[in-house]
């Protein structure tokens, strides 16, 4: 990664084994501690969203005895980061810090997270920070946190105590240690840190909703999330993958990504008639409500189910019911994932070989990637790197 | 039921039984044969849902020899006639004579169909008269023949070869056998007939989606639907029913079908939010747009599942994707059932006493009948009688 860093910003081949300088890089980080106060890009208003984070030190949570604190080598900016800095999702708690898509080193321990983690180890966080944990909620006990009412978003959260969350554009970063897990040593930090969200975001659905052989999936819209969906679902072992975008200027790099299919919607007429019938599942990572919906519902076969994981700030558009009643069709969301299926996602990534498309970007220069990921330039995920932690990593 | 019928044209309670005399009927209707020219109440426009229906022949499919003749004793109201006379679901091809709950005894059979059925045979027909039945047809092939884009509606149809499909108003019909099935002799043919489209319309997604013991299931709309949703959740073992009706007005019969709760979306302030995240399953058998699906969508668990079965002229009300991603809920959609659960309800129905709640209507009055069902008078579903037919099976 080292390497890879100063002769080029764009990853799309190769893979890296961090296996051989774990050990040494874990017994740097472990030397290390946390300061009282962390650091990081703060927006202060909706115009943050817009050039105008400052940087600035903030209060992390509350010390508990199940935290870590882990000092962020890595990023990902995330469609979430854009649309709460701009309280896009309703009132955002200003100041925040976004960012969930983190890996970086442990650089402290409590007594119950030293159970489970040790120092320097490299791990991954992704935009859940807590949930109840309790055995009588229906979510936590069966092991689908994300649902569970109590839970924390890894940024503009507010735990129990009533310290706020703070995210990863950042120095470090203090998480309860549930909500943190290893990086396999076949992935790169760069390459896993958009994983802990964006690609758990389209894994889970692909996966609880029978993605592999025998299946045609569609994906729709191919940004950070829409070209992970086209890596997992081939790296699943989808009969066909379909990647469906207005225009056909990312089909190229659809191909590349493996996708055996293309559907510009804007450019191809009645597309909607030509293709009819003929996906199980699309996992729709859309984020604005301007989608043809009904034309994307009549691709499916059949008891074919339509997954949306973007979240547009305004209602989906209507639809007529026969669209789902005359195949027994489903449309459902889906939303992040659970820590265990995270690590399940981590791992597979890492048996298969599944390589993202990203472009790292200095974190001293996070405004300007905010703007450019806030413009579609994203090829496809931007991730934010701390040189000066980074750069332990070439141990 | 002969009994029932000079009695009292409501039927709520008791069971009958046509053990004994089946054979007797049987042997009866054997001896019968079927006209040339059928006779029902044709609609030939529009104005036909306003008490316009008129008595006159028509001229049944071409025979096959896998067809049946049925001499028709019942058929149900279903809304779908409603919406096909008044040509609410698209242009429907006058003249029509609707009518897709029907049960009746065979009296002419084809070489074909003498495999399957007797002559004299007591047999519902639902709403699918066709389907393509080829091994290469992924519905068909797979039990779902429902699916099948050659599908052929009960009426309102064209078969292959030009003939139209005509419904049960009539003193006939003539259908493929593959859509006819045998009414256990526990049934009525009164109690039997409106199952044999309302009845599936709800079992099938309720037993679809995994209603039965530990499931909490809401069944939006009382009407003919509806009730039947009640009776089969509760037949089906479901730890909780609720019925979700606008006002109050039906909550006592609610109850008497078993339902343990209800909800009055009109009369109970916050309904959405005092009974959020209580129910697994909904079936929502309302056919207006003109409902509160969001406020529906809150009151599922995660991984709930909101089912349509109504199917409104007009698309459903927009809602917010985030209604489904934040508890990974699903909307989906169910349309009747393929022949082979159709028989598993009536037997279903027929081992758990499952007793419809009807009102009998001479066929000699269909168009008031029309019009009652229509002013939403039904509790819950007409069926009219045959009653010179009818007269036989008290044999």
């Amino acid at each position: 990664m080292a390497a890879s860093n100063t002769s080029s910003s764009i990853q799309q081949s190769g893979t890296y084994s961090y296996e051989s300088s774990s050990r040494r890089k874990q017994a740097y980080y472990a030397t290390m501690t946390s300061p009282a106060q962390f650091n990081g890009w703060l927006g202060h208003d909706a115009s943050s969203v817009d050039g105008n984070l400052k940087w600035g030190s903030f209060e992390p949570k509350t010390w508990a005895e199940s935290d870590i604190d882990i000092k962020i080598t890595h990023c990902g900016i995330c469609g979430s980061d854009i649309h709460t800095l701009r309280s896009g999702w309703g009132p955002t708690q200003y100041p925040v810090c976004v960012g969930h898509e983190i890996v970086g080193h442990i650089v402290r321990l409590g007594e119950v997270s030293s159970k489970k983690f040790k120092m320097g180890d490299r791990v991954g966080v992704g935009a859940q920070a807590f949930s109840c944990q309790r055995d009588d909620c229906a979510d936590c006990s069966t092991g689908r946190e994300q649902h569970c009412s109590k839970m924390v978003g890894t940024y503009n959260g507010k735990y129990n105590d009533g310290s706020k969350s703070y995210g990863g554009y950042a120095d470090y970063v203090r998480v309860p240690s549930h909500f943190a897990f290893k990086i396999p040593d076949a992935l790169s930090s760069a390459d896993a840190a958009p994983m802990c969200c964006g690609g758990i975001t389209v894994y889970a659905p692909l996966v609880n909703n029978g993605a592999g052989p025998g299946k045609t999936v569609g994906i729709v819209g191919v940004g950070g999330l829409g070209h992970f969906g086209i890596l997992f679902a081939k790296a699943l072992g989808c009969d066909k993958v379909v990647a469906i975008s207005r225009s056909s200027a990312k089909k190229k790099d659809c191909e590349a990504m493996g996708a055996d299919g293309f559907i510009a919607t804007s450019e191809e007429e009645k597309w909607f008639k030509k293709h009819a019938h003929t996906l199980d599942l699309i996992v729709c990572t859309v984020s604005s409500p301007d989608m043809p919906l009904s034309g994307y519902l009549r691709l499916l076969r059949t008891y074919g189910q339509f997954i949306q994981v973007g979240n547009p700030e305004d209602k989906l558009p209507a639809f007529p019911a026969h669209a789902l009643l005359a195949k027994a069709c489903k449309i459902g969301g889906s939303m992040i994932g659970p820590p265990a299926q995270i690590e399940e996602m981590l791992q597979f990534a890492a048996d298969k070989g599944v390589k993202p498309w990203i472009e790292k970007r200095s974190m001293k220069t996070a405004n300007q990637a905010v703007i450019d990921m806030e413009d579609g330039k994203a090829r496809y995920r931007y991730v934010l790197v701390n040189e000066d932690a980074d750069d332990h990593a070439k141990l």
